[in-house]
């Protein structure tokens, strides 16, 4: 399919929100706007472009702290007014150097079986190469 | 941690986006939007409540069509303008029928790892079935 960014619902800013998941854990790594621009140069570079509505202006994650995000996959919901961003991080995708944005957790009922089965999987590999 | 429902940014509208995940497979359902009434309705209930910007009025999603979420863990991101909301989905996600609202590919790379094993897991559960 060939996204047609013009049938894209922009909000009144013009603005879109992208999701960012990795592509390999499944998780969601964190939330941020894209504008028309933004969206093509992250499917041209196949590097993350977002708008920064406190700066006013675009942004390629990681051009200066290296922890870019690799694109793998972009998909649009049913009413076209979000975007999912699958992606392999370079590096943390927080600014506070946590992995995921959302590592603050306000209700949790247990943990999922998904995460035990990957940090089972880090312990292993950590062992190992420790 | 107790979430302090108002140290949250939400929007000039009060309302703040809610991305809602799958919790065992990891897969993004959907974004909606939250006001304060509806997270705290999410939470209290263990079921997802949005605020419709389109009907201006708050939704239970599933209670008509019985595709409830029922809500296994809720995080903020660092800067408290996004949730997350893990979910056990009981039904589609989608209006559409979809299980994700995110079933349009605009861009491709290859077909992830985590992908490929949940579909081999469902077509031998399939084949067990069948």
């Amino acid at each position: 399919m060939t996204l047609d960014m013009d049938t894209l619902s922009y909000d009144s800013n013009g603005l879109i929100p992208a999701i960012v998941q990795d592509n390999r854990t499944g998780e969601v790594l964190m939330l941020a706007y894209m504008n028309k621009e933004a969206l093509q140069k992250t499917i041209a570079t196949k590097e993350t472009w977002f708008y920064s509505r406190s700066r006013k202006e675009l942004w390629n994650k990681g051009a200066t702290s290296g922890n870019r995000q690799v694109v793998k996959r972009v998909s649009l919901d049913c009413d076209q007014d979000t975007v999912l961003v699958q992606v392999e991080p370079l590096g943390p995708a927080c600014h506070t150097g946590e992995k995921t944005c959302f590592f603050t957790t306000a209700f949790e009922e247990e943990p999922s079986i998904r995460e035990v089965i990957h940090e089972v999987a880090d312990e292993i590999k950590e062992r190992r190469e420790n």
